[in-house]
């Protein structure tokens, strides 16, 4: 359940881009304008308008936001206007390089398997070299053990479930984390192969057989980081709006706001989920979404966060 | 280059379809009607007789040439048929539960990227499992360390070739095949997820620096099936019709014949490079591929099969 409001009445597409191009015109720069109409359109209807925007004014849309807008806003709009493959392509290339392992684990598990597939298309025309290159030439030891399988998955996306398999595997995942043999081949393969729906059943069935939620069991230590990603993975795959709740949360919690975090997760996850996300985040926290962002950004960023995740007129 | 010829006059899909439906008619069947039309006609065309064939009669035309034809003419017949996706997702199904590693290894390296995802498509629709998951299932130890990555890839189909990656990825190989690591996991990651561009300037880089080709390094034992299969995925991976030749050479030489290989590959590859296939068969053999079809098969199954190389004339 998206929070992305469009509204019911549309203007045609050539009207979009001459308010943009002329929230550009002059002196400042009509923010308002650039969010009232980019932050209520859904991936097609922005798509559509960079095309005609670039065939109207001979300049990628883009562009002409690059140059007239700033920091944690700009970054916002830029990222939120790209095509959701685009910009998962563009988050995950510069997530590999940064040895950003969470990000990377976020795209590869969050997104659906089709989804994650056009990611690697977009990656393969961009960077001219696939994903599973990169996470693999910017990782070692047990992180590329995990990740490089992780990214390189088509799994299966039916709901289909094994019951049998499933209580085979929670076997085998209990034994190797009894064995503390948290990197095993097994638990990987498992882990980065099955379908969601088949994953949340051998969870299910691990919690019956032996007691304990399976991320419970992976607490050992707190600060071991691969364990960290492995829980991360669990949670992703099997209830993503925890997981973005969790990031959500340590983003904003505490001194300082984590900026990057924060706009990464509401405008990859506004189209998609943002409404049971920011429920989560209210069920968690006793404070709403949107209170929260208000109380931590400012100025057109703050706009742009309470326009995607409709909350601009609370 | 295909050896698939196909009519310049094609006639009516609705004329394949009654030529057909007439084939299977009354006491025999016209064999050569069959061939003249399916074996003539590419994958497009033939998924559209199978279409048309379906809403003329109500029945599946591969029904129909199911209960009509039989054993080696009537596999090669229903294969070809397929639309290459589906076949190949049979095949690879099939081989995986026979443990026929070859098999799977030769559909995960010598398809297009773009193909193998049609695979993995056609794979899921069809078993309600990933091909990966089904490959981790049915493989352990060094078999599975290979296969899993290898049919999971999504490789860069591109051109380009990073000739710094080349020396330094080849000096990696070289390293790990002196320490005799074949199942090392960098040199399985290099394999597997390079594009086929990349792999052949490392492996060209390879003989250059250590004077030998990696293959010629890899046959230590020539009875390790591990080292085979590494052995096979690098040729196909980088010379597909060398690998493609030396399968039906080893088809067809001796006492008897092996017609699953032989099918498998004439079906697969008609469409594709069987030309250069056949170039690289009788460069290897001194004897042109369509004589020794016809030195090993007989009947309507030879038939078929010389329609598909384009020797039926011969």
């Amino acid at each position: 359940m998206a929070t992305l409001s469009v509204p019911d009445q549309l203007p045609p597409v050539a009207e979009d881009c001459d308010r943009l191009h002329n929230a550009f015109q002059g002196w400042g720069t009509d923010e308002g304008a650039i969010i009232s109409i980019l932050a209520h359109r859904n991936a097609k209807q922005r798509s559509l308008i960079r095309q005609t925007y670039a065939e109207t004014y001979g300049e990628d849309l883009l562009k002409s936001l690059d140059k007239e807008l700033s920091s944690d806003f700009e970054r916002a709009v830029l990222l939120w206007t790209l095509h959701p493959a685009e910009r998962d392509a563009l988050l995950a290339n510069e997530a590999i390089r940064k040895l950003k392992h969470f990000v990377v684990l976020e795209i590869a598990c969050s997104r659906t398997p089709r989804d994650l597939f056009l990611v690697k298309e977009e990656y393969h025309a961009r960077f001219k070299r696939s994903i599973e290159e990169d996470v693999a030439q910017y990782t070692t030891g047990d992180f590329r053990r995990l990740l490089v399988p992780l990214v390189t998955a088509y799994r299966y996306d039916g709901p289909e479930v094994n019951a049998t398999l499933a209580t085979s595997e929670a076997r085998i995942l209990h034994e190797k984390i009894t064995e503390k043999a948290y990197n095993d081949e097994e638990l990987i393969r498992i882990i980065s192969t099955r379908s969601k729906a088949q994953l949340n059943a051998t969870f299910n069935h691990y919690n019956d057989q032996f007691g304990n939620a399976i991320s419970k069991d992976l607490k050992t230590d707190p600060n071991d980081n691969y364990l960290k990603l492995l829980r991360s993975a669990i949670k992703c795959l099997t209830w993503p709006e925890k997981y973005f709740e969790k990031v959500l949360r340590l983003a904003i919690k505490g001194l300082g706001t984590d900026e990057e975090a924060l706009t990464r997760v509401v405008v990859t996850r506004a189209e998609v989920d943002m409404k049971r996300i920011v429920e989560e985040y209210y069920r968690r926290n006793s404070v709403p979404f949107g209170q929260a962002i208000k109380g931590d950004t400012s100025g057109d960023y703050e706009s742009m966060l309470l326009a995607l995740v409709g909350k601009e007129s609370d």
